[in-house]
């Protein structure tokens, strides 16, 4: 049947007649099965009649609310001075502008007299009961924003629709209720039980919210290139040689493909169509999770070869995309999994979090219409909606007034112009803030300030990499003995590489490989019966500690935050760490780089088992090398891990 | 099991010494069970190390985000005029300060210097990654404010803690989430089956939250003061004799005991106190959902006597706390459940939406500590925590800025502070906003607002309640023979009550009673097979409608709205009509009831069937009279109802 289906949809492709997306309602929860299709409809009428006191719904006034305006400060978005989008391009402005630190002063007043929902920004209807999908200005703009400049041109008939979120958290935790029928052992059929996609190294929130609702997190092995499709452990394999009595197949991905964290990768267009194939042929949702969308590092390849010495890559080789966005910077970035999505089979979560701020709470889901009334019905009955100060202080920034404030308030007006809002929400007014233009330069901008940063520490890390010491040659030949006394006497000189790591092509990661098995003490015998070997994960584990104290003083994750399963963790999880070079300041990026390869070059004189047993010590009463690994996975959330 | 325990207890109240909360945790979901314990104190060490640069977690630097100040001009305390606590009392202030309309500009800076979390108010800790818990000078407040004002002298051990949601919507999903199993038919046994209990008119979005998830509503007989707890159809009779093959007996209580929505009774201590002790023997958690918890009108009895032309009701037996909470319009309202919560199965829900504004999505729970760690575990894996920019508004509002602003950024500071929040967030520096006075002065001026509001509308209705109508009088007996010239001819003076109600005594809405029998077309033969008789339900919705057009132009919510199941919609949903004072603006209110009254006066003097025939048409094409409700009910989170 899905092969029926997918030959059956790529005819239609082939009469260039764009497909309808699939119904995907057997993928559906249970409890999203059963919640009720909105009959917003049948009363809206009733709000819409002219002059009509509303003495039904169950709020307050706006004059109770105890605000009469929202303001903010806010940046200009020329603030950031942006990178070039391709390689020996030049930036569209390499220098800042003289004003770059100064910001506009924004409100959003009590009431603006406006009949449109969508060109109308005030408190009596931001910080009033709303619509679930979203206030409708924001709600339009995003939805244009992502139609027309994000995702131009998605193959399937009539495009994406998109709902707001309260994050991207709150995102995937909806679409787990979409999607996901809570599995219990002994009660549940093992054959029902759900499973979910992902690669070895994940993003840990993912797996604290999937795997208590019964979901078995299965991975596909990943090279440097991102998922892996064909061979042993690729996506195929893993869906083509299923195991029913281990669990259902799973029907759910989840992946990160601009930036992916922690491994710092761009999934390629061409690995995007070979994932998207098979995830069409098995009946597979993608979840898409861009956080880092806009923070791709074109000159990532060019500068880690000139870093290393090496001869400089074939130039890739960036397709245009078939329609222009209207931004040279966006049309630059790798195409979403939406842009091959002819089924109607990705979700993809966005949010607010890294381009103005995690606090705000705010993101959006693009998905076939489908999925998104499914989502809003969702929203209903857990967030309602995201908080009216964050939605209208977002709309003021970028759209801005588009009328004077008034005093008078306007109830009817509200209800009746709230629910025009079912109208295509397509057309805007004139807009006083940033707008879609502003709102890509200032993308640009912190893209630019991010490659800057990711390439200074990387320089810096690349030149620490190799431990070289000379030592006096050991003799071990009985025919050979110089003059221990000569000046001539031989050294061997030794290169040891502590670690490698590829430059991030995108995100806020570099992940870095610290090659353990070089060290000293490797697999030397334990401190203590609790570690009785110094093992990968014991070593990994006794470094993070280490680079925490004086005089190195910098805290890393390490890679067994980030492991999908225990064999992951066990196997591979010790051998990585990963630094973010968006969360300090300025002026300490470099003096983070230069403590961490300060702090793993003398980690190898440590050739004192009692010094790691010290160092694990550190890890508290629970003992256990992977405690720290779990104890800040819990913290995730609280760091954006 | 259930008695022991509760004998237990009450003998160790009986020694004065305060029991520890019960482990509820047999009532726990699955889902919530398998969620991991945090452990944030394994890691957090690693945070406060002094000078450590943080590059483990994934978060942008506070220089990245747009906003360099959030603002507003926010209202004083005084704005709105309070009403006595007692009847006969004089208000704290019975006029307006002359400066009331007046607004106070608040700043949320950028940084601020300081150590210690609950006395940071900043943009560098209010926009970034923060505690699921809630932001830690807002958390510190709710709780101080919950512990040591609004539920002073909680029977439990050590008291109740607190988490803050993103309203209460999300507060009750997220209850249903901790405590409720999805329950799914030739799924799941019959006998897993979960339950709600809750009365028979019900907040709708409650029914849409909970049976989506296999909950089955189990009413409980209420009467005008509440939930019943004996005879038939009560609380104790429901529990005691419940068919375990119809579903688990119910675990799990809703109600709204301050302003009860739909009905506005306010819950005596005494009938709290009887619903408490079934609810101890049989085991049951009571989720106290108060909204309106403020609204509490003491003139309410009083006025609605003096209305009517009746005698003055007794003096209400209000008894004064056993502790005072420091404010006397606090003392004055009726206590919460939490007040008797002995055993830690009260699960409270608060909102700012009806304080401040709806669209804050912003609210606390409270419960016993061990519950609040396990809704913060769920926090961190759905909402992770409510908009930043709501928290940092809110804490402006009524704490404000313990410093002034600085524009050095404070990673470290920050990093290392926020994690001290986890000793207790007890001390609290001298902050410049409202404070917990302010606070307490706005809830009393909005209560006041309120009281008034409902005693305009209330009066108007009482004016238009009763029909008279004088007729010629009807002979039928043939000995009987005026001279029908005669000018003394006889006339019959009928009264008819067109509705009935209780003046609320609290909350947002008054609920009336339409008489429809007393209609002249009640009973009467239908205008369409579609409507075959003009039976109740025919009758109100033709009501509904009628109310919404010329000259009337008032929209109320039916009583189907908020039927907790379909015998309750056919058999008492149509009788009832349920009517907001708070959401028109003030020269509204009055014109509103006259509306009403005037609307529902003309639609007795409807006497052909085919003008109900065409109000009913108006309900569009599904032609069901109660479509509208069901329409309207998943209008209900818009609608606030």
């Amino acid at each position: 049947m899905d092969a029926l289906c997918s030959s059956h949809r790529r005819v239609r492709l082939g009469r260039r007649e764009k497909p309808v997306p699939l119904d995907l309602s057997h993928h559906y929860s249970v409890v999203t099965k059963r919640r009720m299709p909105s009959k917003i409809k049948e009363a809206y009428k009733f709000f819409q009649i002219p002059g009509i006191l509303n003495v039904a719904g169950g709020l307050p006034h706006p004059d109770f609310f105890p605000f009469d305006t929202l303001e903010a400060q806010a940046a200009k978005p020329e603030r950031w001075t942006p990178s070039p989008n391709h390689p020996g391009e030049t930036a569209v402005s390499s220098t800042p502008s003289p004003d770059s630190a100064a910001a506009t002063h924004i409100v959003v007043p009590k009431a603006v007299d406006e009949s449109d929902p969508v060109k109308k920004i005030d408190l009596t209807t931001v910080l009033q009961y709303g619509l679930a999908a979203g206030y409708p200005p924001l709600l339009s703009w995003v939805r244009q924003f992502t139609r027309e400049n994000l995702q131009q041109d998605t193959p399937y008939k009539g495009g994406p629709e998109v709902i707001l979120t309260c994050g991207s958290t709150d995102g995937f935790s909806k679409t787990l209720d979409l999607f996901v029928d809570q599995w219990t052992e002994g009660v549940n059929d093992i054959t029902e039980r759900p499973g979910l996609l992902c690669e070895p190294f994940v993003y840990t929130n993912i797996l604290g919210q999937a795997q208590p609702r019964g979901v078995q997190v299965v991975t596909v092995k990943a090279n440097d290139s991102g998922m892996v499709v064909k061979g042993p452990g690729g996506l195929e394999n893993v869906l083509a040689n299923w195991d029913p009595s281990k669990g259902k197949r799973p029907h759910l991905m989840y992946t990160v493909t601009l930036g992916h964290n922690p491994t710092g990768i761009v999934l390629s267009v061409e690995r995007k169509k070979e994932i998207y194939d098979v995830c069409s042929r098995y009946d597979v949702v993608i979840v898409e999770d861009e956080p880092y969308w806009y923070l791709q590092f074109p000159s990532a390849a060019i500068e880690e070869a000139k870093s290393r010495g090496l001869p400089p890559p074939p130039a890739s080789s960036h397709q245009k995309p078939r329609r222009s966005s209207g931004y040279p910077f966006l049309d630059s970035l790798t195409p979403s999994f939406l842009s091959l999505d002819t089924d109607g089979r990705v979700v993809r979560l966005d949010t607010f979090s890294k381009t103005v701020a995690p606090g705000c709470r705010l993101g959006w889901i693009t998905a076939q219409p489908a999925l998104i009334e499914r989502f809003e019905r969702i929203a209903e009955s857990t967030t309602q909606q995201p908080s009216g100060f964050v939605q209208g202080l977002i709309s003021e920034l970028v759209l801005g007034s588009s009328g004077s404030g008034s005093a008078s308030s306007a109830t009817n007006q509200r209800a009746r112009t709230a629910f025009s809002l079912l109208r295509s929400p397509r057309d805007r007014a004139a807009f006083t803030g940033w707008d879609t233009s502003g709102w890509v330069r200032w993308l640009e901008g912190l893209r630019g300030s991010y490659e800057r940063r990711v390439a200074r520490m990387c320089r810096t890390l690349d030149a620490g990499a190799t431990l070289i010491t000379t030592t006096p040659t050991i003799l071990s030949s009985p025919h050979s003995d110089p003059d221990p006394d000569s000046e001539w006497a031989p050294l061997a000189v030794s290169k040891t590489t502590l670690y490698s790591f590829r430059w991030p092509r995108g995100g806020m990661f570099i992940w870095l490989r610290v090659h353990l098995e070089a060290h000293p003490l490797w697999q030397a015998r334990g401190p203590s019966p609790q570690v009785p070997l110094l093992d990968g994960p014991a070593l990994a584990a006794a470094l993070m500690i280490w680079l925490t104290m004086k005089p190195f003083r910098v805290l890393v994750a390490t890679g067994s935050m980030f492991s999908a399963n225990e064999e992951v963790r066990v196997e591979e999880g010790w051998r990585y760490h990963r630094i973010c070079f968006a969360a300090e300041e300025e002026g300490n990026v470099d003096l983070a780089a230069e403590r961490f390869v300060e702090g793993v070059r003398r980690f190898w004189e440590v050739t004192d088992v009692r010094v790691v047993g010290r160092l694990l010590g550190e890890l508290g009463p629970s003992g256990e090398v992977q405690a720290l690994g779990e104890g800040v996975s819990s913290l995730g959330w609280y760091m954006g891990c």
